[in-house]
């Protein structure tokens, strides 16, 4: 197949760029480095510095594969409109959004770059397909926290909905706990208009929040580090206690602890991005998968990383914190997630071994932590 | 009360300008003239030019008002702030946004910029009372067409939902036809969210399609002509349906007309922003009113349009064209509208003589008549 990237650089962006080129597609990879630059103007570079996205597609096109690659900003519609013109790509997986909660929540300016930067990459893609080559599939990644934490079941993106003895199946109604995540929610109502009006093809993927690295020979032999984020913006809860557990301060839990989320293992990520390729909607359908494979409370969370690190003589203490966020910390959450599974995904739990090879991951690098970057600075109100 | 009105230079924002100020308001009054520019650019002048608003703003004040403006892009989040923290407002009237929906269906630069000038200005005005004035009561003019047309009756701005034994309030699910439509349900997640995180107070008007003219001694005396548009993307149906019969051409009904909306005369808007304005909801919560007084379909307009216009000797002839747009036309529609009645509206409802006396302003200015734009150019796929 012939697959675009967008945001082909990032933490998702660039394992789903070596599994996908190690499977024998042809690849155009995207990047404006946008996160890279944010990332080192608020002083939180990931664990390692990856090398740029160039160096790593010359290595990846000397292993044999047939990737490509542009520098260039999806915001930019005419740049982006070429490139896919060119490419006339059959899928583009599209990860080129400013990710981050707190990041949206520092003030006006970061508020609408978030937005002005997710919805018009997610605009100017739409067009890209429904002008030049509609039958291409869109997947994007979506997240969980748009559905928020309602006190009735999770469902996989629709809801049918019974009153006053009528029916309608409606999206599921969303409401989320931070700007970003909101940004998320217009992104997938631009998607529905879209396929709804011109019959395109979408994959929305409602991903819980992510952890892990990937072990991946190539990835392994050249050195090549994902964009491993630990601080209070960029970083992953369960990757954010890992490495605050081997920079041996405490985990920092945000209020009581008793959120609970859907996580998921970055390999399982992976493996669900193949799965949707495999699986296109029909044009003018939009599939919406709900990405997780297992509930935890943070406080669950915090005391599996206790537990595990023990057996490697990490003592491990847990300090609860304000909350930075306003958000319910004690609230009903029981989110479906059959389709994924249904097409085939063999879930991956997390236990010891996993959380282990993270830390294992992490002390290799240890001298690089910087301490300062671990506490939350980003209040919501 | 001190009230700034953004947007006021547009066909609601002036007359509700001259509205509020002869009921003895401070305005502060804001318009970037954006839609004059793009109804010129596009040839879609409407019937009348209005003066401009500092001409307009002049008259006002030697009538005895007390009003001052601003001339700028909303967009701009420092000029707004510190026009906003100067006038220090008591209340906002946002209609600072791009209002058209075969405009945001023209191409990828239209539709960018319908939601980057309709979500920005909404920011920058939520971010201007979060930082200056919390406790600043805004009034958005969103529109019924944030719902669509679904199956089940249309509640005003929240729905109950049971599911598998429990039950939870979301926000009614919104599903809107056009890019325009659906960058207002955007505007009321973006309302919605920070009214939830920041505690502000927040009404959102979801308004039918308004008709009419203001018959007002003030705006009689002084010539000052609302922007009454006719044109196939900026009039609303009912206007362009009058000035299509004084045109002597066909009324242009999209495709088989059983299209059903909920209507509103401009008089009725005025009443329903007054009345906003004196039941503010309690920081933290947030109003949502369908502003509409009573439901037709196109059919249904374009005959009270032909039998109303005989009584003064105009034939109307009616022709079904192709629908431009991708909406359903066969559908139930069942809205409600108690909100705006329990605050004391009394409707007005459309008779022979409104549709006489709208018809009877467009005689007075039948010279005007562009008639290269009343059909629709703009096709939705």
């Amino acid at each position: 197949m012939k697959i675009m990237i967008l945001g082909a650089d990032g933490y998702l962006g660039w394992p789903t760029a070596v599994d996908l080129a190690f499977k024998k597609h042809k690849l155009m990879l995207v990047d404006s480095y946008i996160k890279r630059k944010i990332m080192t103007k608020m002083n939180r570079e990931p664990l390692v510095k990856s090398p740029t996205l160039s160096t790593k597609v010359r290595k990846l096109n000397k292993a044999g594969c047939n990737v490509s690659m542009a520098n260039i900003d999806c915001c930019d519609f005419t740049k982006l409109s070429n490139i896919f013109k060119k490419f006339q790509p059959d899928a583009v997986i599209h990860f080129a959004e400013l990710p981050s909660a707190p990041y949206s929540m520092i003030g006006n300016k970061e508020a609408w770059s978030t937005l002005d930067n997710n919805l018009h990459t997610t605009l100017n893609l739409i067009w890209c397909v429904k002008n030049i080559k509609t039958d291409c599939h869109i997947i994007k990644l979506g997240t969980m926290g748009e559905y928020g934490t309602p006190n009735i079941d999770i469902e996989e993106g629709w809801l049918n909905i019974k009153h006053n003895n009528r029916e309608q199946r409606f999206m599921y109604p969303r409401q989320a706990s931070s700007l970003y995540h909101t940004s998320k929610i217009m992104d997938t109502d631009l998607l529905w208009f879209y396929t709804r009006m011109n019959k395109i093809k979408v994959t929305d993927l409602m991903q819980g929040p992510v952890y892990g690295i990937m072990n991946n020979d190539f990835i392994e032999a050249n050195d090549f580090q994902i964009s491993f984020a630990y601080d209070d913006m960029f970083g992953t809860v369960l990757n954010r206690f890992i490495v605050q557990a081997v920079a041996k301060t405490p985990l920092l839990v945000y209020g009581s602890g008793s959120q609970i989320r859907g996580y998921i293992n970055i390999k399982d990520t992976l493996a669900c991005i193949s799965l949707a390729l495999e699986n296109p909607p029909a044009s003018g359908d939009m599939h919406i998968h709900n990405q997780f494979t297992e509930q935890f409370s943070v406080n669950q969370l915090a005391k599996k990383v206790q537990k595990s690190l023990k057996k490697i003589d990490i003592d491990v203490s847990i300090n609860k914190i304000k909350n930075p966020r306003i958000e319910s910390e004690k609230h009903y959450y029981n989110a479906k997630n059959k389709n994924m599974m249904n097409y085939g995904l063999s879930p991956t739990f997390l236990n010891d071994d996993i959380i282990i090879s993270i830390a294992q991951y992490v002390l290799k690098y240890k001298k690089y932590i910087n301490k300062k970057i671990l506490k939350p600075k980003t209040k919501w109100a």
